[in-house]
């Protein structure tokens, strides 16, 4: 039996020497945790670190990102190649694969990026139901295993753990396993200054199988792993640990979660833990049982190869289309004969109905979309006819998430993250903050997570300011990697959602109205006019003398206001952006002429006007909203706040009186 | 003794009436929770509705706002004035005391503004604190008074329900007592689609004290509300109700949570529960015990002002400053000596020390003032000398809040709507996002809370980009009626400070540095230079060719290329702007001489540049970020995305070169 405490310690010294030689890092998860995670990965993991990103691997999320050596140290150990001890030396320095906290690189044993506390093990909730999802759909023989949490105090004081807890107790994810790394020690000191809730009894009270076990007990970590796997619950395995444990000094004490180490820091753990080796030096009675370690799932891949190899050749190409994130055939046609509907039918109709039919038809086309709605099932308009996905029911593929927005967030990325499932949830726009920190997540980690929002401004009429968004579009299209939409009609709702699908590398926002909205496009050809982010939907008549840019609901007031500077004999071009990300993307010259520079230049956008000057520059007026909004029925409060075709007509008409739309008073 | 159950029925049918009346709303509460309400009010509430604001009154919040039309009922029925029968009828309309979601109005008796679930229990919370705080500072016989907040299933499923709960219950919150209109349906349908905890035991294990009682049985809920009383911890009391109680059509189904009202509905109600009155219509005997009602804190209140009137003059005195919501004399010399000390010094210091040092002197002047830090009291540091408030030491002036941002920023609004203390918490920029709906929150009640972040940018270098804000600064700027400060210096942080704090309605954004920062200011006179948003703080030598704009950390980047340039022959103004808000309200002439058009315009933000072309046009050039951070030491990342002095000088040469900086290639 290989000595699993000096296996752990490996960890403990790679870590102290890495934080040492990068200068900063968090020492106290490493040096606590590393008896957890050598039992996990030496006894229980089943991976292959020759491939790592075989799709029945188990997979292992360290929620407390913070303490990112530990996982550093234990995958290099146990042989994955881009983490080469060249890399850990690298630690926190530009382009490591170890940057400061982990980052999602699958090829690395990252499974997903952690520091913001919480969200970690919100991911792996999403994964577990991604596993449960696939279980379902290829049979135990394709899809069976495990989604392991290292968890700490701080994870667990996030509201959103609790939002997860609940769901994974509800769903009964029997594959999930939370390890929590138990110390009573946080950034501030001991944890009963903030808590005094008992976690164990919390997680029953959820639905959880709880279990305690010695956090640096190699045998009774591995004989509560035991428990947990065997039980039809989650499981929350309570480990109780020293923070820092190793490191006399800080041993036990707030300055091993973050503080500083000083060399003498690592002679005295190399004293203690009996560890004579120079620093990045692992002797081979150490470093072989973990190379063992890394190969111990490669048996199970090599029967889990020759399962799929043996399976009906369909099934095997479904399986593989999902795990590498293909989208089916087929369903650009839905999405064409969803197009060609709408522009012969001209609905007029609310945004979130249109996304609703749309999600429909791609329900249908593309057999692992999942989708959600936080309690919003009908105002939403996203179930109809999906089953719900329970903890009876696996083949459902509509979740009920509750009123949790921020767990459906970080559970889709989980999902993303676990490949297989496509990923979509929908809230209102004004929830969107609930969530928002998931959305920056998705857009980090580049996951092709699709994000909905429907209720999307004053447009809501008399639910009220609450309710009704203002800040959210600038607040959105500021997140690097994500991209924005908001259509103006059904026809570009098809060409957002084909948008949407097609990028795999970040999220998607898909930005809908409540209220009906009337068809703006006249022509819906095999083109993708939204494609370019920005493209001119009605023409001047003559040479253009003025420019109206708009978005979503408010392209109908633009136009409407074009009908009048016509008759009145401005020619004037209407502008529908539904996509300012993609029309940042365009070439220098066909943006120049879509925004028509020397042209009066005004953007309607029932919104703050923080970053319109884009389009229409210092001197173009924008016509939004500079405050939050009211309740009232929802054409009044469009009158109220000043948003309709006459302002946009007397802004352009003062514009080409004085040579400039001089009120340009942008808000937000 | 008053026939209570038909009081609680002047509530329903004024709910029904109001919703048909105003075209939708939201039936379910008001229906299923009248009897809880009616007896809160009846036979526990302290409260005069002929003074609404007194400040020992018990507050009322509901938590699950979209059933805005039981308080108004019963605000209406209990005699607050600005609620008259004729402000009900314009449920919903605008500029209405009775909008969709209830909206923060003491005078109406509308403590918070609810809506958004989970942050009514959370605004309860902080105001249980504020009331401790008061009782510890002024005696029970000046701050004696219970915080009741009605809470649905939605609220509970909130993330931020568990994180108010668990600090409720750590801190022992004993004058806090939740009523649970426990109906088991939401807007999804069946609460076991969603959740399938026992929230007895859930709040049990958080250390609070739990009581069932059937809602609509007034004498079952009086008792429980009794119990609920006499307990020190905080309490959780299960009111077991039906949703749309009285309205057979809708009774027990999700449609009574916001579905739409048929005339018919209120025919049915009538006759259920033999209500023979017109709408709008309360006979007397309903009427009268509902107004003596609304007077039964009355005597109370006599009490209460003759105890005050015989206290200490200067205790007095000080009570009424904290409750009016006026700073202390003398606050401004504080702030005044530490502009000067810094002026003096110069210190090159991280902005958040700079901050730590400003709130220490200002605890000193400004006893109401309670911070606090969600576990990050080291990193951010400010606590220092002060104590830690918790369930034995009411006097502390820390609150520990834990891993709790959101639990923070919605405290916060509840402190500072209760009024009496003054709330700072400060946690770092990237959990802005955590937290940021409270921030919303705050904004949309008008509330003078101060959100404090550090570790603003890609400067906090090797913790990585899951740690280094981008499009923080463009997100809250976005948000209405928020001002956002990110001082450049030392002296900047005071005058920042000292806006803040005059600030009384709407709350302030403070944004520091981690990294050391230098001193830029040379001059420190009387005037707020911060005051104007933006002001040229070095100007050009000769007629200005080149303007610089730069906030916070990248100021130092401006002045050493203004020097450069200098050298080169180009006069370069650097503008410093601390404020975009305060900036838009300057005069049209200042803005203009500052801005500088005509003149080679870059500006520098290590952030992304949503909204910077309101400063430099659409051919000025931004130095900034247009993706995620990466994890490295932070000056090579200063480098690494280019955010140098040598950039910004480049940037202005090829203007000064071509007539225009041509690749404005703003991000975000």
């Amino acid at each position: 039996m290989p000595d699993y405490t000096r296996m752990a310690n490996a960890i403990r010294i790679l870590a102290v020497d890495s934080i040492l030689n990068a200068g900063d890092g968090h020492p106290g998860t490493p040096l606590g945790a590393a008896d957890i995670v050598t039992t996990l990965y030496t006894r229980h993991m089943k991976f292959d670190a020759a491939d790592p990103t075989w799709p029945d691997r188990d997979r292992f999320i360290q929620s407390n990102g913070h303490g990112s050596m530990l996982i550093y140290a234990a995958n290099h150990l146990s042989g994955f190649a881009k983490l080469s001890i060249e890399e850990l030396k690298r630690f926190r320095q530009l382009n490591s694969h170890c940057p400061g906290h982990p980052e999602y690189d699958p090829e690395a044993g990252i499974e997903t990026t952690t520091g913001p506390l919480g969200q970690g093990i919100a991911n792996a909730v999403g994964m577990a139901v991604a596993e449960e999802k696939l279980r379902a759909m290829f049979g135990p023989e394709i899809c069976n295993h495990y989604t392991y949490a290292l968890v700490g105090d701080g994870c667990l004081m996030e509201g959103i753990a609790q939002e997860v807890v609940e769901l994974a107790g509800h769903l009964k994810l029997g594959h999930l396993v939370f390890l929590f790394d138990s110390n009573h020690i946080t950034d501030d000191g001991e944890t009963y200054q903030a808590i005094s809730e008992d976690q164990a009894a919390r997680f029953r009270v959820a639905g959880w199988h709880t279990v305690e076990c010695g956090g640096h007990d190699p045998d009774s970590i591995d004989a509560a792993i035991r428990l947990a796997k065997a039980d039809p619950r989650p499981s929350f395995v309570i480990c109780h640990t020293e923070i820092g444990h190793g490191v006399p000094r800080i041993a036990n004490t707030r300055s091993a979660h973050g503080g500083k180490l000083v060399p003498e820091d690592a002679d005295e753990a190399r004293a203690l833990l009996e560890w004579e080796h120079a620093p990045f030096v692992i002797p081979e009675d150490v470093l072989k049982p973990w190379r063992e370690a890394g190969r111990r799932g490669n048996a199970s891949r090599v029967a889990w190869q020759k399962r799929l190899e043996a399976a009906d050749p369909e099934r095997k190409a479904e399986f593989e289309r999902l795990v590498l994130g293909k989208l089916p055939e087929g369903y650009e046609a839905v999405l064409a004969d969803r197009k060609a509907a709408y522009a012969e039918a001209r609905p007029t109709q609310p945004g979130v109905a249109t996304s609703g039919e749309i999600l429909d038809a791609l329900s249908d086309a593309i057999p692992e979309l999942v989708s959600g709605a936080p309690d919003l099932e009908a105002a939403t308009r996203h179930k109809r006819r999906l089953e719900a996905f329970t903890a009876e029911n696996r083949n459902g593929r509509y979740l009920h998430y509750g009123v949790r927005e921020f767990a459906m967030g970080s559970m889709m990325n989980g999902m993303a993250a676990h490949r297989g499932v496509i990923p979509f949830g929908i809230t209102f726009l004004v929830f969107s903050d609930y969530e928002r920190h998931a959305i920056r997540m998705a857009a980090l980690m580049g996951l092709p997570v699709i994000f909905g929002f429907s209720h999307d401004s004053i447009g809501i009429g008399r639910n009220g300011p609450t309710h009704q968004p203002v800040e959210y579009l600038a607040s959105l299209r500021a997140i690097p990697n994500l991209t924005v939409f908001r259509p103006a009609d059904a026809v570009e709702a098809v060409e957002c959602w084909e948008l949407a699908l097609a990028n795999r590398t970040g999220p998607s926002a898909m930005v809908y109205s409540r209220q009906p909205i009337p068809a703006v496009r006249a022509e819906a050809g095999a083109e993708n006019a939204c494609a370019l982010g920005a493209y001119v939907l009605a023409a001047a008549s003559g040479k253009r003398r003025a420019t109206l840019f708009a978005t979503g609901s408010e392209v109908q007031i633009a136009l409407a206001a074009r009908e009048t500077l016509e008759a009145q004999g401005v020619p004037t071009a209407v502008v529908s952006v539904p996509c300012w990300e993609r029309f940042e993307q365009q070439e220098p010259a066909y943006r120049a002429e879509v925004i028509g520079r020397g042209t009066a230049r005004v953007a309607v956008e029932a919104a703050v006007g923080l970053g319109w000057e884009r389009f229409i520059g210092e001197d173009g007026s924008f016509i939004g909203m500079s405050t939050f909004g009211a309740s009232a029925p929802e054409d009044e409060l469009f009158e109220h706040f000043g948003i309709t075709p006459e302002a946009v007509v007397g802004s352009v008409l003062r514009a080409l009186d004085t040579g400039s739309t001089a009120t340009a008073e942008l808000a937000g």
